[in-house]
């Protein structure tokens, strides 16, 4: 959701805009979850060789804090272009976006 | 933290046993992460197909919490396994693994 | 961040608004904290009374969601407010906001 | 509880001890919750003072910090002393105590 216009209720993205805010750091989330899926295995291989538990948790939190920067990169993604373009265009759109973006933070905070 | 003998000659693991405490659930645990795995492949094809932000978000949420599942679980199995043992066998072997697992939980606390 | 004036006239907030997005909710959260004030102070009753640690745990979870509570509203209230009044008016106004928005992510999920 | 004997199923702590593991750190759990009570007034001063929504909710990400090293250290003397003891004297006790930890490290999780 990049071609915005003004302030003054424009029509919104272009159609075949990707529909989505992190367009610009696609790559890198899927860089960062193609490693996240090799530490996934990683931890699946520590439990099947028996490894030593402490050892497990470790790791297991590192995959944890790596998905939650992947979390945090397409929060900030989002608002950068969906909330903020939603609410330039549209109070309504905005308002609703808002909404969305509450509960995905309430989701993402564990509450 | 299981080839140990108590002071009293508490009832000792076997020779060759696991070296860790999760032997009762590994294959619980392997079970949850081979579906974490394929939950973090869900994620990463959810970008590649650019996926609206927050129903990534949403799915990114659902892995933490499993992972975290898994967490609780190995924690869960290492005090009731190689703390307890540890403890009851000797003074400084217990010492050892409660400030291993102070470190463990602090990580997974992320503080 | 309220006294922005947008490229393009965008209606901004009286001079002397409040300098902050959660006025309107500004009761609500003074309750909130006031209770978590309250909340906090039986938790150090219960350590004094010497209490059951599981107890003591059971009311400090409780109060760490509370917060929780507080930060999500306020985040809410930012992203509404701040945000989006920022980026409605001015591009470098509403990188600045957003990035700090960032940051308060970053500390408020403790990566 | 800190007066156990031996492995065999020995009377628990002596009567008139403290019920819960934390007395060694009584007072170090005493003086970080007086601190935190200040840091919540102060949170609820900064909202009474319209201070920035981005200054607010660093401070609270500081006191739920605070709050979670009162938890962590607590989760510790419980393993350290309940959980070990329980252990030492009875089968069935220490899997009661296991099971109360597990519960209290799930909501400290907040899984």
């Amino acid at each position: 959701m990049t071609t915005i216009s003004g302030p003054a209720g424009t029509p919104d993205p272009a159609p075949g805009a990707a529909p989505h805010g992190y367009a610009d750091h696609k790559s890198d989330h899927l860089a960062r979850l193609h490693k996240i899926e090799g530490q996934v295995r990683g931890v699946t291989r520590m439990v099947d060789d028996d490894r030593y538990c402490i050892d497990v948790l470790t790791q297991i939190s590192a995959v944890t804090r790596a998905l939650q920067e992947v979390a945090l990169g397409l929060l900030d993604d989002h608002v950068r272009h969906c909330v903020t373009d939603a609410a330039r265009s549209d109070p309504a759109a905005g308002e609703a976006k808002l909404g969305e973006l509450a509960l995905a933070l309430r989701r993402t905070l564990r509450l």
